[in-house]
């Protein structure tokens, strides 16, 4: 913990009626189990289509900075200055819709854990970006110096310790586009769908970047979405329509933490690869998905996974049909696949699965992080 | 056999790269490993919507028939009454598009295989339906007998020995309801989506009184997608904008069988329940999921099975969002999920994965069966 | 007025950047424009699928609540009680979102028109329907009294002088038909969206058999959705998830009313049906659609108008696909091609279409009033 | 015509239950109304997504060839040298499914019309594309020399008398992508989709180059897509799966033709304009469409029109909603939008309306051509 004073991290899965409903979380509050003062960052899972026009995400945003005001004393809008909140729409297949909202506080002395690494958080924004610079060069360098902020806020000292580290970073709209057509700049596109997929790209290399996985001279406008051999194993970026610059939340290990939960990651090769994760429950947190069934629904708290349809157009030798179909986007399909396969491992479905996984595990896979409560 | 020919029956996964691509096919054909006037049924997941508007089906069966009439002296349109061609729309998520293509011939002497049940095929047809008999006792009464109908032409004696019954049955399009309402009849829904459940229901309730697993006097207009609790665990039903009566397939296994192949069946109780199959591959075909994966690719043939979203709105008690989706269809979300769920046990994504399981296998479940090489 | 306090009332149509987007109503009110005092009801268009899991509705109702409760010294759940927020979700096509605001205030004596019926306003709501309730007897008889109360709200003595009767009403969801199954009752209908279409029926024939269009005999159950020639040429009504209710907006002309608006009706025939539109702009308002495009663009504040996609499957004796597109619900379709017939009428773009006509207007086509600025 | 055998040409409108659907054109080649042999073009609007995964197009197709196969004493895949198979996914809204099909024979002496020009057709084809060709200069400089053949492949001699260039172009997969990057090529974009958009810019720049609409010197690769200033009056063009080069229909008028048809053309400056269209009608062709509806039934054999959402993101300055819709393609929207205008001014719904107007008209507008029998 770097000589900062020792935090007490926990982490709460809350479920939702729909995107506006904070009924669980007040019924948590209420119960004294979540005080509202100590939540530094929500990852929701809306029921959106995870795309340009979903407003469950800012609905639900909405609805979170309305709640928490009063009871930060401040506005409803200054919310989003003190907390993160990082929705990320779409729960398509048996995915279902929850918040999973983080608690960080100064530890009493007899809460520290000693001789264990623990989970901690930490958070950084950077600045807004203009909308010629979305999916380039400056949102790769303003990333990566963010990840580094939130590193030193968790109190983070070596890369190795961070397992996962989550970006929303925004999109492109029509008129975002067109302020810059009007000041005579070009976007890196003008199509608002494919704004998503730049903005987390250039996220996660920035992602990658800080934290030494990938080389930052490859990291320039050419290699976004391009140089596919380039990725970070810990990234995870949501491109959402309701903000301007990048929020990030690094979430890893630390000596010293009193936190009761843990946190490990694994990579899925493909969208149907079980194998890195079955390895983690089974050698990380002593968990084996079969046998411990019982032990697993409670001492998991959530997997925080990445989801993308294998950009080569194929999934284990076969075609599949996700990049060609324009009735339902890619991410979506991708979503309902990965959130199926790790509900089927873990017997568990309100799982934070987002899509979009550019730069984010290899091509077609994507990152998986368990949070563990301790036995 | 009961005093049958013997059968030797074969089955080929073929790949297509579109609805109307049988390019696979010739080449088996033209290598000599597949003989086009074997064909006794094809089985197709096509790369369509799977649901009311899904031209990809009645392409892909045109291609078929079109393919077909030469090598059978027959007219297109008669290959119909030849052959059980059975497409099934939607390849959500990691689903591969894909034609699994029954051959039956007489077998030689020397073929039988002494001793082990074999896979047997047996196909009936029922009569043309009006628009209003459709989801109704008309229709599960003749789903019946032609199941009935179909175990005698593949030579099977014991309901025991039948491990996947195929159906496709007809929905109601807005001119047939139309046709209905002109002779002041009623349909069973107005809705041409919803019809499709209908049909299916009262289908697989048909093959449920077929095999002893329904009481046919419980199995009436009211039961249909109302008594959930009636259902057959080896139905699998389709519908299609193609037909006007159902096509009857019968997979199941009787000695005196001359086939290279087996097959089995088992449950899956919700969308993500992997336990039956695993189960099944260990114990009924001698492979670990886990272990063999070399083997399974060698010998698996293809996986048979029904998915659904679960009609009480959860999975593993979290709510899901597939049925509330007016973007998405429940049976697309669900196709997704458990062809993921189910690629991640075998490693393979051309499996006939086919959506709308009511009355098959228990709520939000479906059955699965396995056709298997011999070692 | 009927005694009544005579009634200033006005509307204004304010675009929105999204649904939660109220700065354009902010600037109003800053502005002295728009008193939110007296704001009585919204009608706002927003930007989702309009069906059954289109957030965008809860999503605005919730910024205008939280918007008007600081304004009207109530809770922000309370605001409901005193303003009818009615959104209709969908602005496919050339559709633009926006809210139109209406006012009402006692007006001051030397504003009352006198000789000449203008608008007023008046509203009221049902009770709170139980899933089994909706679509059904029940659902049709609390409308009927609902309008007649906003008729006596309003100031309104004679039907004929009722140009516009807005109805938002419930629907169902997988958890409401849940919970009449657990209690043993069974809904009209177990289809989410399709039981939008059993509440706006039932609610539309609620509004015939008040307005004197529909003998209240035969509205009974077995006509909603199916006696289609039964219907108001009055009624507009969307189905939202965000109540349990109806609420019912009658918008009408009376003497002695000091508005400086005033409200017509024609009927579409079918979807692109315009003359009656025409019609009523020339003769009733004075304005030539060809002639007069400046002055309409001046003079027009709205239509309020419905759309659906013809029941029989054709529109001008050819067929159409919108019933049998399940990728694109036909509401959707409907929206789309009614909007822009009427934008192409009066050159704009923001107005207010909503989905699903069911009993309102002959069957394939609806009701189209117009609020109009006295010149 | 140029010196060339006076044409005879004819079209035919005919009604299709579906893409696969043939029963009306075998009815009239029955009657002898028909005569396949002298089928030149057919022009087909089916009902799919019109968008990547549009199989309606290419099961259109195979009907046809297999259909016109055996009429032309050649294969099925040969039907597509010799006639222009253009099939236009997408009948969303009022729009109704249906081929047009344009017949061309040579005249007999009697049946020249002296005096008056009428319809001709010609037709031409590029050479097949690679996949880094599409949506660059190769793909505009081939069209433009494709069109000048189609010229004189009709008689036409002057471009003023061209009034409607129809083309049909390919797209890309995620296999031919894929294919280039193997080569070490990149394509004009990696998204199949948006290739669409790309392929129809360029073909489009090609038509208004060959019609001097364009200066060949500005239909350079950076104008594709990018210099909206750049665009003809008379050009459309469809993108589909099922081919790799243009085919090119040219449409005019010609002095010495026999034909019974003429054709007109005017512009749309927006989705909802419908005043070019009706001056065309009322000065070209003599028809009032408030005044003359029954001989505008008569009359008028189609409307061939272009559609998209506007780029800008505003229709008549106010904000829409197609370019930012996930769940619906914008050119869904605008076929929706564009159709259903059509259809109100001549009361018709089977309307050849096309998405996807990238140089096609104005920003947002389209061209449309009237196809008119002589009274």
């Amino acid at each position: 913990m770097s000589g900062a004073v020792p935090q007490h991290v926990d982490a709460h899965v809350v479920p939702c009626r729909g995107p506006g409903d904070l009924s669980g979380v007040q019924a948590l509050v209420e119960a004294g189990t979540l005080d509202p003062r100590h939540i530094v960052a929500v990852m929701g899972k809306t029921e959106g289509n995870g795309c340009v026009n979903d407003h469950t995400r800012d609905f639900a945003a909405m609805a979170w900075c309305h709640y928490l005001a009063p009871h930060r004393s401040c506005t409803p809008q200054a919310v989003h200055a003190q907390v993160a909140l990082v929705m990320s729409g779409g729960t398509e297949g048996v995915l279902s819709p929850h918040f999973t909202v983080f608690t960080r506080r100064a530890a009493l002395p007899h809460e520290v854990v000693e001789g264990e690494k623990r989970l901690v958080v930490g958070i950084a924004h950077t600045r807004d970006f203009t909308p010629e610079e979305m999916g380039r060069q400056a949102q790769i360098a303003a990333t990566a110096e963010a990840v580094q902020a939130a590193m030193r806020d968790a109190g983070i000292d070596s890369a190795a310790d961070v397992h996962f580290v989550q970006v929303k970073c925004p999109l492109l709209t029509a008129a975002k586009v067109d302020d810059a057509l009007g000041r005579g700049l070009d976007t890196v596109t003008r199509d608002t769908y494919e704004s998503m997929g730049y903005s987390r790209a250039a996220s996660a290399l920035g992602v990658g970047v800080a934290l030494g996985e990938i080389d930052a001279a490859r990291a320039i406008d050419a290699a976004v979405l391009h140089d596919l051999s380039l990725h970070s194993a810990r990234a995870s970026v949501s491109a959402g329509i309701e903000l301007e610059g990048n929020v990030v939340i690094v979430l890893g290990e630390a000596a010293g933490s009193a936190s009761p939960l843990r946190i490990g990651h694994a990579l899925m090769r493909d969208a149907v690869d079980t194998a890195g994760l079955r390895t983690l429950l089974r050698t990380h947190f002593g968990l084996d998905p079969e046998a411990d069934a019982a032990l697993i629904a409670q001492r998991l708290v959530n997997l925080l996974a990445k989801a993308e349809a294998s950009p080569d157009g194929r999934v284990r030798e076969a075609r599949h049909t996700m990049l060609n179909d324009s009735d339902i986007h890619s991410t979506r399909h991708a979503r309902a696949a990965v959130g199926a396969v790790l509900a089927s491992v873990v017997g568990r479905t309100a799982l934070y699965v987002s899509g979009g996984a550019e730069h984010q595990g290899p091509p077609g896979g994507g990152p998986v992080a368990a949070l563990v409560r301790v036995a």
